[in-house]
């Protein structure tokens, strides 16, 4: 029973992992990148330090260039996040021999996120199932379960280095001379899991 | 950790059990009864099999009946299992020394079904987390694991001994002079868990 699983190296997507071995899932995490950076290692660092297997997915860097257009159209990140999102799950959804996809997101997360209509849509056209391990908890049960499994590290977006699609977003508008943070919000924290709390 | 779960004996509300201890929670099953069958006893029974404490919540004869009026006047059930699931939460999220309260509730169940708005009104009026295991998870990921885990028995409502509310819901219409079968949907198939697949 294999699980691919998009994986950015933060706590929701790594406590999402690890529920999923804990059904009896065999875990293979999967990173997106667009081929801009090379920030899906640390991902992959991650993956290592909390011993999953991990391969990198590339997505065609056009899904970011009309990501980009959404973000400066819109003057906030939310609609292209989501067009990424849903692109990565449809990749990977399309790769041979997947038949069970998933991802970290969580009841309160309001983007990125498939309503009903297009997580069932997402099954059918792709015959895989969706799970999403999160979404039936709430952000208590989420920070007591990944207070008890992980060290983590929080810092600012600009400065985390991580493997979210975000920083390939925040790195083509910089390139198209604009500054992210017209675009995102000023405070916005971000977390990498660097390991167990006990193993 | 305890989680005070919202018990049937069914296979949603075990799978969801069995989930919450393989996130690490203890796990106290509790059985909703307006007292006039004692058919929470199918209930006990299989939470016995499976291994899981169990106790008994007596809901107040006023909320079935308030139940039974609305099905009457909507001509159909959902409503009124809707209601008297979310009553069934509140006053499992008030008993004493009750932090986390979970369901079986699943991804595609139309009612009973506590929507965002909802089910953060739930966490914020009584300071509970509210866990649902299987809300990230289609039909298919649930047959899965409930056929690998679990002996169950599927027979139509109607024949089926377990400790839904329905049932007692079904009992009072009877008593009422009404035949469920104008409220219900004629062919509904239930499910009631026997036991573990091996253990």
């Amino acid at each position: 029973m294999l699980v691919h699983h998009l994986y950015s190296g933060g706590k929701d997507s790594s406590l999402a992992a690890w529920v999923l071995t804990r059904l009896g899932y065999e875990v293979e995490l999967v990173t997106v990148t667009f081929g801009l950076l090379d920030n899906w290692r640390f991902a992959r660092e991650t993956a290592k330090r909390l011993g999953f297997k991990h391969r990198v997915l590339k997505l065609p860097v056009e899904v970011l260039e009309s990501a980009v257009e959404t973000a400066i159209r819109d003057g906030h990140p939310n609609n292209a996040i989501q067009f990424i999102h849903e692109k990565a799950l449809e990749a990977l959804a399309s790769m041979p021999d997947v038949v069970r996809v998933s991802d970290g997101t969580r009841r309160d997360d309001r983007v990125p996120f498939l309503d009903l209509p297009k997580a069932r849509s997402l099954e059918d056209r792709f015959n895989v199932a969706y799970i999403r391990p999160l979404l039936g908890l709430g952000y208590k049960t989420i920070r007591e379960l990944t207070e008890r499994l992980f060290i983590v590290e929080i810092r600012e977006s600009e400065e985390l280095q991580k493997a979210d699609y975000e920083v390939e977003l925040r790195h083509l508008l910089r390139e198209r001379g604009i500054d992210p943070l017209e675009i995102f919000p000023k405070r916005h924290y971000q977390s990498r899991v660097l390991g167990w709390k006990s193993l």
